[in-house]
């Protein structure tokens, strides 16, 4: 057993009983974004939220206890993904990426927008042209020194 | 010729120059993203657009009716980025992927995130933790249809 | 399970009993195209189109399920195809890529056609040298804007 | 010298000149597809044709001869498209290629849709909700035969 | 249950079973070369091929089935073979592409030979110094045309 | 200067003198096979042979040694081909490279059939449906050894 | 069934009976080299050998008939080997072979080293400063001609 | 300037001035390997010896120069090579890889054989039925240890 | 069986029995580093240390056998890793790579540090403005020679 | 002009001059990493080190001005490296990268340690039984936060 097949039974049990990520984190006191990446198998669960788990989605012990192991992270199956929706957010980072790049070592020097201390959060934005995703992406400014 | 050659034109005169892209966004009335990305070869000038760049950089006639032709976009030049600011953003999609995909998909149905009808604002977010860098993407949702 | 289990069991059923593409598609009130694409789990179904399928093919409950769930799509087992059939389209991009390129931007300015909003039509052109597949590409021309 | 020259010399005049693919094919009597992927470099041409481009670009002999040998073809630089309207295409190969596979089967029986005794024709189509791109690809069916 | 799954039970009953392929492409009534490639998965079967393949191999219904539906084609693990034999012929592709190029659109002009309408006939070649593999391929010439 | 460059001036030559191959093949009294990719810079000329191209070409003594150097061999720039006639041969090799395989095993055991005491030779074959490109390939068996 | 599950079989035998190559090897009447490659599954076994393994690995009849068929060839899970002992070997290839090409070309004009009729000798070379390991690799030489 | 600027001088000027490699080592006073693979740009040339390549060459103190720097290595183009002599090599490792990781491992236990501890010897031995290539490679052998 | 799925097997116990590395290193009576690295299959067992480990994780005979069989080695499954933490050091070998490089060239001449003869030392580093991890790595360093 | 070209000159001088990375440090100011780092095109300059560095390398006010501007990061040509030293490097992360998660992760949890935040030491360490390469590493540990 190991994590991967956690989450596959989470997803499966998920799926069953159409169960929404909005409502799973209001069951887990989280941010939906934070929940699904955690149900997705990108994040470490802690005791108490791993006993969440565990009861709302029928895991073993070993299954609970593998929710509070450190996860080998990435979750796609190709270093170019295929599926359509997370394509688009490859094709951001492949047309603007040197866009993002200028502006923010332009406004904060040399460094990097931290993938680590960040947060998401995901929104619709209702618009008569048709509804937009709004998406805000908030990491911290870590700078290079020199030494 | 071709735009890359532009381009490097444009970015040697910049340094060159020591011209900021905030001040060049000002200058060209767009916000500093679009102007950035256009520069940086991705996007495509208009007839007043490029008369404002040549004269600006120092472009001849055939420089600036270079970039009244839509380029071949992609700024990177490996499937998977080498530069840290880029990759953070690359990791992004390869760890959060499913979660954005699972979110979108819950608040809209089966669909994308449009890359193309799109526009993205960079900014400092001051935080006494140590600044942060906030940017907002902002995506029209484009449903799949039956047919 | 997961999706792709789903659709091995309705191919798997499909070929022991016999059934057409176009005979399903008037089954579904669809087109074949898009009958065809769901079934090869690359399309959501609503709540009825998988009830449909689920009394056709004797799926399970949760096999239904799955069926609603948005696919992560993609059908090709890698990135340059290696059936001749499917090879031959990717060749087409390779090979006149800049050309559709080039002659949807003269047309239609900087944007793209989307393979959100589209549809697709092929047909059998009778043709005395040979008959002949036509395939009709249809999708929404969506610009790129400055902001 | 090579045809990839011949080709860069070729796009750089149609920039500089402000020509239109459109009126080239009118000048060379074919159709705009045909022009297009020939200009860029993917096709090739007749003594006839070769003088009408020599004339129009001012080609030399040499540059003018290259046009007539059969060019090594392939259009892209890399296996997966990074620009954003030759990636739709390639999208359309990913998700519906095994769509496509399954329904000139059925028609056809085993073989291929050829890309060599091919045409395409790419045209406007108005609509209320937004313009859309149209393309017709016909291609001969080609059978797989025991022997 | 699909196709690879029939080739596997097809490939171990010839193992245990010490069948050869020349005496298979008898009893089939077509050529060895025709024969293996469908019993490997590459050919599609006609109603009476795959009645004549369910008796000899002790076929389900099903499994009888799936060799009469067109098989997603490609027989290698990998694009560059690593089986000693298949990359000679890789090789040839990559020494002698180019050459073989050139020769036929000297004698053909643009265009292709087939690889649908395409029959190959290897035979042994006595030799003194050291039999030889003597392998004739035999392929329709193809015309790429103007529009 | 390296032999890279000999190659691309010999078939800047050709194409500006408008030489044939099979011309070639004639003046330096080899088949047409070898002249090609001898000129194509895959094989390595002898003193005489090199004379020859020197004159033929209008080639430097320094060029001329080149030819009597022996090239790092690999005509082609991907390890996938992207040129339709290379890809076909390609296709050959993935679709019946396995058939191949069986065949020359069944008939010689193992080992491989050679692809440097090999030799090709590619002719017109006449067919009132279409001619064909007739090929044979001729390669010695060398065996696999126990020690 | 195939020839990798037989290989599996025979590999966890030997570990869990503590087998040794150079006992096998003599069990066999083969250098230690042919055996184990053998073993491994990258030569064919004639009937006495497929023997004399059945009755040391318990092999079924099913499996013994696997080893009397050509195996498909390649020993490593990726094109760069991960395992450090064999990257040496890749990087012996890398840094130096260029420098062997040139020597054996220098030694034996244009031709190939064959790794078919080949053999290979593994041996402890004692050193004072740390033992050493020897290997002797015995091609025969095969020389391009031209024809 | 760098290593490979260098690298292509040494070779131009040994092919213009017809030099061997084993003379080029009598003069070094090297193995013939070692000054092969040194005046490719693989090794790090001292004082003195750079002397005997500056005069030998006609090389500019620069160019002397950078022979002493330790160059960034790695000779061939691609991963996999295309040059049918280095790939043989490149197959051994694919073929015999496993092969050699047992009977070292089985010999000394685990470790590698050194990469850089390292020299090789290639010889001529003539035989009868066609002469062979003997290539003798002798490393240290480095074993892991608990710590 | 092979050594992954012991691996997999002693990994699920240590998640199950919620063991920590650095109590099991304690037991083996070697370093955390050697102790997870050989755990987690990457290291040979000597006949003492299998058996604790047989002991601790209720292995059978034939599992304690594979942990003394050298594995084989690699531990991730991309050559670009996607887990952030093992990402930032391939970031380290990416952009500091060719520094590493000249430093150790400029102390020690040409060669390299070993990664046989290797130790590594993670520890905590305590710092108000955030904890660090420290890393110590000490290599043999091992000089090419000439020959 | 970019700062590829201006690393071009700045190693070429340095090759030239014979200057040592130590020493630059010294005149910088700087670690010795940092200042091989930021000479090797992988850092950013402040004014005052961007002027001393155009003192000692002769640069042009344009190629100072490059030295301030955040480069695209990446020094190495390929995503497997093939330098031996630097490879060893990659080797560790490939071998070892487990372990170093699952030591950093039970040590402090899940996170990350900086590459940016990120300082290195490299030493020469005596040792009797050969020199050893004594490095150290120390990272800001990140951890991941719910949100």
């Amino acid at each position: 057993m190991d994590r991967q097949q956690v989450t596959q039974k989470i997803i499966a049990t998920k799926v069953a009983n159409k169960l929404r990520w909005a409502d799973l984190a209001t069951h887990f006191g989280q941010s939906k974004e934070w929940t699904t990446a955690a149900l997705l198998g990108q994040m470490t669960f802690n005791r108490e939220q791993a006993d969440k788990a565990q009861a709302l989605f029928g895991l073993t012990d070993e299954e609970a206890a593998w929710l509070q192991i450190v996860p080998y992270k990435g979750s796609l199956p190709s270093a170019v993904p295929t599926d359509p929706l997370i394509y688009r957010w490859y094709e951001i980072v492949s047309v603007y990426g040197t866009t993002i790049k200028e502006l923010i070592h332009e406004e904060f020097g040399d460094g990097i927008m931290s993938a680590i201390d960040f947060s998401m959060d995901i929104q619709r934005e209702a618009d008569p042209k048709g509804d937009r995703v709004q998406v805000v992406l908030s990491g911290k400014f870590l700078p290079y020194k020199t030494y």
